[in-house]
């Protein structure tokens, strides 16, 4: 039988300003990855996600970032591989804090934003940051990335993650969002994409070309009523496909 | 015979700017004060501290503050005891990343500048936060304060924290700074009050009172050139007492 | 005839978090009071908001707030009044950096969360901090408050704010949010009340008493549908009480 | 006769921490480039230092750089031209609100690390920053840049910059500091190199070739001993070459 974690960015609020409807998409997600107050959130938004994920069982990941508040982490910041590793301990520390309090592991992390985007040095910066904190933290890394390849040959543990509205190049990378096609808007197409991913391992490149693509993790994304219409959607026809959906 | 734990704050240097004389001063306490990035510190400096720690054998501490860097943490914010405690968990947490990195326990924590002056409401705070996040964790408190008579009726591990250079009103509470003599600036003074405090368990007030003080943990200075020579100063008068230097 | 200014606190979004719903409220007020990046806002905001404003004209003003982004600016904090002048003049000049290039007048100046609750001091150094930077500023003050009466005896141009929701005590001050009646939550009481304010001079206070008020500019808020609605009603019934609303 | 302005990079302490030696090196420079609270100084470092400028006859200019305390504003941040040019405008006001307190025009302004190394994007942002906040500030930009060069063609004021202690590519840019060579570590070299710019106009290039650069201001650094030496020395050389160092 098949099946598939579906992970969502969650507590990015911040302060008096609210982002996203995470009391809703929880519902819906097994794997919670939670702003660590850099790019977003802050320790009371920390304490409330992680208490709500635990309550709905969803596991809790660290979502660490740059330290960018004004641009949400999405900005690319030239700090080094050393001051990178030094980000991603202090963050995965600050969120082992709010599961240890609440008695549940730190299942997971996932790099936020612009440090998703590898190069060797970053990938490598944070397999040991991982290493260093706590290597039963499971690294989701997207499918094929640098960080995919790199964790998984230091031994690490790694949940490869696929998108259900991005298109891919033929390395497997996403296609980057300026080129024609790279977003997936049709719904029932992303999701007969996702389908084919989970029970095929296969999935047609923005080239054409037919790629082979193993995913542990599913991304959903969190912020907008039609953001969780696409879950409810997808939900039910993994259901229907006799996928089931469940934490890693 | 008598002993006592030396404690100084180190770990302040942000970024570009460097405070402190830390690489010196370590080779006499026992143990480390270390900022956790929110009122001093970056995630850079907490790995060289720690690191810088541990070859020196000093016991490892948190010492989290107020989100004031500007400030340095010393000004007195409104904040409410939850908004508190989860800034201390997060500290904290961030914290336990670079000690767990090092393979060393987090062996305790102090609160830093306006939170060290605590209404009842935020020394509870403080204890459930580390209540929460690790109870072998030590509280550092200033003796006699609220934080030490709660979190011992908590049933926390707490050390008593004196001060070298600071009189004492008759409740044990440090005199106000604005007060005529609130400073011990007569570093023989100092030292002997320091002695007897050790070994008698009792000092002057600054009313002329006698005081009964009992005290785990010495808090000495880590900036300066006058600081260091005070930190060797008492460190000698102590062997020459007696008074055996060690961490708790 | 009788007159009032609208103002409202507008560009109170932050980079990726939005706030209020500034492109409806625009269109109902005189006055926009300007977040200047400090407890809200930032460069982005205040170019589209200082834009936005021009456009309908509506008058810009900044709204200075303490460096607090996490609390927005609402928890008091133990600044000095020197410290205060300095963070006041600095916001000033940010926000008239916006008005400049747009080619319109900074103004006035409303303080914001904490610092809108003055002792003495800080009256005194927002004062000096207007006077320093452009005396042509307009002080929003509270009516009757400490900023009211310093602005007015140090010979600068001031605006005596009114609230249509707040209770008051006998000296003028708003009461307190956690006393019993504090807070006018009947629409139409509100509205009567601000039209008793501007055409008699006259509010009843919390306790019954009848009080002199004299009001240049009444606050409205910018957040939430129901803010909206209001706006929208009071602007109806200033109308059809031959109350003109206009700029100062 | 010969003259040349003498800049140096001050205001760059913050709040406990304290950078350079300002009060030493202000008493050689004509120019006061002044951090504005982004990747250095705050409010009360800025009322200091724009003050004890002025006492000095030194021009003050702001020295803005990127929302990067922690970095120094020295990491490349990928901000789009359209939010440069906003924090630009930010830093330029927040600027002026300290120099018109002081009476004294904002004199110039010098782009700060990262964004004193631009791709044209950034250059036309600092370009409009300065053309909607003020078009009598003099742009201090390095001479032969992109800046330089669009700021000309743009009829905006400009000072073309030059270094004491870096060598030149063939086109006037600075050698990176990575290649051999790139810094003039030899102080008498580096004043020999600096008279010939401001005499003959030219210099000689890290590869050999004889280069023509026009310099109207030079760069002396302000932290340090040894900073504090070479500026004393320099001025002495300028003065026995019969160069005049006077402000634009």
């Amino acid at each position: 039988m098949h099946s598939i974690d579906l992970n969502s960015d969650l507590g990015e609020s911040f302060g008096a300003y609210k982002l996203g409807c995470d009391e809703e998409i929880i519902k819906y997600v097994t794997a919670a990855n939670i702003a660590c107050g850099w790019h977003a959130g802050d320790p009371m938004v920390m304490t409330k996600t992680v208490r709500m994920a635990k309550e709905h069982g969803a596991d809790v990941g660290a979502h660490p970032g740059l330290p960018d508040l004004m641009g949400f982490g999405r900005r690319k910041m030239m700090v080094s591989g050393e001051e990178l590793k030094s980000y991603v301990k202090y963050q995965l520390g600050a969120m082992s804090a709010f599961t240890r309090a609440e008695k549940i592991p730190l299942h997971h992390m996932v790099p936020h934003g612009a440090i998703s985007q590898f190069n060797e040095e970053w990938a490598h910066a944070i397999c040991e940051a991982v290493g260093e904190v706590d290597d039963n933290i499971i690294i989701y890394a997207i499918a094929g990335s640098a960080l995919d390849k790199i964790a998984r040959a230091e031994g690490l543990k790694v949940a490869s993650e696929i998108f259900a509205d991005r298109a891919l190049m033929d390395d497997l990378s996403l296609a980057p969002r300026s080129m024609p096609g790279s977003m997936i808007t049709d719904e029932d197409i992303a999701i007969e994409r996702c389908i084919r991913m989970v029970k095929e391992g296969r999935v047609t490149g923005l080239s054409g070309k037919e790629l082979e693509i193993q995913g542990d993790t599913l991304c959903v994304h969190g912020d907008g009523p039609k953001a969780l219409a696409f879950v409810r959607k997808i939900s039910e026809a993994f259901r229907q496909e006799g996928i089931q959906i469940h934490g890693i």
